[in-house]
């Protein structure tokens, strides 16, 4: 058997950063080495410093683990593998580009360069084929790579797109979402603001969806990706759940299906491409499940639907207003909508011989 | 002083009929002499049968009043002036029309009968004069009469659409809603299946609001109301609040304003027709403000604007995408969107002259 | 191997049912055979009948399982070696003695018949000796017999006590529990109740503490057990949690320890028993654990404990105050509170030999 | 009528600031004249500072008020009436010592200096005669004096016991605490961290019940307050639910009363000294009820009792286990907690000449 690879994660307190240590801990192909994190915490161990939230426990070799401050430099000099960023937008970027120039190549779950055309933007099972734009990052004198994690919000929807869109070819997408609290970090939303409330107003976040959706479902043509032909237009709210961003759409198409149900047997034979045959750990065994309960998908129960890494499906109809579908899609923001899908994204470039 | 009218209660222990029974319990205009229950909780005091929820309290007379059994003739024989139902939707239709037809004049809350073409289905700053449609209820030879509270999520959508459709007519929307537990009724949802989650059907929900907002709408044309020309798609989703329904809403418009600017003067300058004039005194300065903060409105800080009878709306945007606007509107589900509405349309009816 | 035994639930689609039927459905020693339902149920496929909300998923198999109606004649003629009843308290008890009668063992959950001096109720690794008691029920002219699974709070405080009562002897327990919803079965606490609220009042609980507790640590001496001589009083409380009873405990102690320290490594030492070396299959490595983080044991984070059967201790001190220790404790309301202690309690009596 | 007095708010963006804000915005003697906060929100305008979470709104004139940077010698120098301090631990006690050297009178929420014997700590109905010992603080070479709000929970404990003491003595006294959110400050507790669950941890909660319930409810005699004979032992947890802080109390008597009813009474009957025949604006008509429902207090039914500043006590009982009785009390943690008992303070001091 082959060597694990070493692998480091950035901003591993954060409650992504939790989510990669958890996943990262007891992976088959990776061998967590070091966790980083900002200056005022290194030093202390992991289990010191880190406010443990998550569902998920991690090996307990972790806990014992020094933090490490997070210098470019001496990241570099360790040779990781593959390293993993957790880190907060307005460090993100700057430290990324930096370790990216010094060789070192990153899986990133922060927003920042997204949307670069030369930067991958991941959700493995839609768009393998963007992996390559790694490839050109070299013009911009790097040794290394960055690729992305999209946005959680956003890595569920075109999920459960793909499938419409390539039989059905997606005209216009309008997405009201209700997104858990987690999705805004370990103290992103005090308790004094969301109990027996909701918060219609996540920055940024409709943005993202409009754009980084159509990046993700975009055609690789040569060196650049041509973003996909439809528009989306989104109002994104934050609710009093723990984990699990829930999303009511409606999908107008092009041509439409007949049923219901045949929309629902395109979704559900859904593979991914060749992910799966790829063999990585991560992948689920059905990107998208279609739940046929009248009441479902609900966060609590359908959240941890292929290890987290699977979007529900559900109360799928033909919608006669819209000449299309519409839809309730349920998937876990930190799982599929953050780390998990960025250990996926990892497994799927060193498959693809980038690391 | 003229003497006030004497009101009653049906369903008054359940949380529609708490907030009726509070609000009754200290009326300008109205007595709140009977309190109507199922038989089982019949002879028991309101205070040893109710399980009291809601926020606002009654008159403390209200606690030693003895529950009546419902039996239509009986309400019929004491003569009241006006009475209002709380019923469930099971029992409601035939007790209802048999009240009517005994002479009773009957608001209620209940869904079956909104959509018959002589009940006015009345949110009064939107459809005032839709109150007349009470004279052709004659023709079923009933002495008394049946007024309907809409659905509440449709209450609420309609009041903000009024001013958007009267000046720039809506041509299509889509909505998703979060909607609190207490629509569901005190026993609706159990707090097992709503903590840390969310519930993506309603049922009925979605078909009410494509209904009857469109009645609400709809033009008076001699004796029937002809139903406004835009479709409704909704998407209904029950979340961990309390009390207050909030909407996700995308309104195509034919005629869309310049600015988003534009669009909030029209909202916030709708006076809701001849309401305001009449006096009526559960009628809100404004049925309609809007928020300019960023993350407004929520449930917790806007239901109670108006005393619960005002519509909040927030995020208004122009959405190039659909070629009119986006919003976020909040309104208190068992008080414009039932009791409060209720009585503001028994307040209308007496004063233009039906009891 | 053997073959495995063949078991039944009675009152499958409650809450504690769907914990039963979630364990049962993939046991190493017992083959779940039928689930049994009050008669508006009977007959509808399982996965029709059954609102699930618990985290823990069964096997596929038993989501199409018809249920039967519950005649104890007909679950006597079918000869399962151990059934298992969930039934709500207020058919329990005729229904339990009537299969017992019929020659059905019978391990329930409900309260009635608890404190009857030839019943045992087990919480195993506390009194796996009074076990025995169920020879003498052929007195009562049964061919079954019953055992009972005690009151969740009491389980999860007995656990706890256990140690510390062999070591320094208890002389007065002083408790006020935080419970979760999940307590109150599928249905108890609405959410228009518990959202931004406790109730501070648990119908019958605080009298089953301050009852059970000193059977459950009595002492067996012939063929009845002599209660234990320290007295328990109570507050119990409902919090808007899901799963995991919480309790503050101030426990006087006849010869309290010197330091926290030690009352804690008497509690870590605590082995319960012999049931480790019996193998029973649901015995946890632990039945208790000690955390040391000073905001431990959290519901949420620890309920799960060694799959739900330990129970979790924190904020261990010497209280001055008392004179013994003060603690929290916390463990998993339907898991070592209810089903899953069944469980272990069939385990026991049949390793035992009485089934 | 004479004129109002002129007061300031110290910490007027946090979560207390907010309470002190809008009770002061409406005061019939105080005339709120200044904001102060931290220095990189000076020059805002209050309603661009802060968030606004709880539900009592103030005056709308304070949305434009310019926050001012807090310099005590600037503060010193505007010759305010009363300033109110709702500053943080970690600064209050530096600021309010200088204030005070410089003349100015301090009402403080902040948890130093309360046990200083010079300095009273007031639960007006509870010690009022304390009041005087601000006279002593003029030996520190103070031209000002400070006078301090109680610990919340502490506050609300010995509204309480005030009465139980007075009548039967208190011997012990065993509580455990189910506390709200809002007690930690507007981001003290985040959603990540309780939706779902309960940290039974804050910090230094205990010893502050333990120690300044005794100083609150001791003697004065000539200059020193001799503490109250009993002994406190406390568990404190913090709870899902916004506002209102519920204790789960067991109070050992040396004369215990013969009857619940009787202690009932007691509790019922207690009009909290003189306070009552002062005409104090913010004294509630009871400063303690007594709730018969079984099932009651509840914080969202009973948290706004006397306008928030009336402790609800339910569930009591004689506890022959401890010789005494036990109940549940509840108050609200910001109002009667917090804010509200400041104002009370300040209009004590007022009217007995210290302002």
């Amino acid at each position: 058997m082959p060597e694990k690879l070493r692998v480091a994660v950035l901003g591993a307190t954060g409650l992504v950063g939790q989510r990669f240590v958890a996943r990262l801990s007891r992976h088959p192909w990776f061998d967590l080495e070091a966790l980083y994190s900002s200056p005022e915490k290194a030093g202390l161990r992991y289990g010191e410093a880190v406010q443990w939230v998550i569902d998920e426990h991690p090996e307990d070799y972790v806990w014992g683990e020094r933090l490490r401050p997070l210098k470019p430099e001496e990241v570099a000099r360790e040779g990781f593998d593959i390293v993993f960023s957790a880190l907060p937008s307005n460090v993100a970027s700057d430290v990324e580009v930096e370790l990216a120039r010094l060789g070192v190549k990153v899986v990133s779950n922060a927003s920042p360069l997204r949307m670069e055309p030369d930067i991958p933007l991941l959700n493995p099972e839609v768009n393998a084929d963007h992996a390559r734009l790694v490839e050109l990052q070299s013009k911009r004198g790097w040794r290394g790579w960055i690729a992305k994690v999209p946005n959680c919000t956003t890595a569920i929807l075109t999920l459960a797109l793909k499938p419409l869109h390539d039989e059905y070819r997606v005209k216009r997408v309008t997405v009201a979402t209700m997104q858990a609290v987690t999705g805004a970090g370990l103290r992103g939303v005090p308790s004094t603001v969301i109990i027996d409330n909701l918060v219609p107003f996540i920055p940024g976040e409709e943005e993202k969806m409009e754009t980084e959706s159509r990046k993700i479902l975009g055609t690789l043509r040569g060196t650049r990706v041509e973003p996909a032909g439809f528009k989306v237009t989104a109002i994104t709210t934050r609710v009093p759940v723990l984990d699990g961003h829930t999303e009511a759409v409606f999908v107008e198409l092009e041509e439409p299906p007949a049923t219901a149900d045949e929309a629902a047997r395109v979704l559900e034979e859904f593979k991914g491409n060749r992910i799966k045959s790829l063999g990585l750990p991560s992948a689920p065994e059905k990107p998208v499940i279609v739940r046929k309960e009248v009441d479902r998908p609900q966060p609590r129960l359908d959240r941890l639907a292929g290890n987290g890494m699977t979007v529900a499906v559900g109360r799928l109809r033909l919608d006669p207003v819209t000449g299309g579908v519409k839809m309730v899609i349920l998937g876990h923001n930190t799982i599929r909508g953050a780390a998990g899908n960025g250990v996926l994204i990892a497994e799927l470039l060193h498959k693809l011989g980038y690391s």
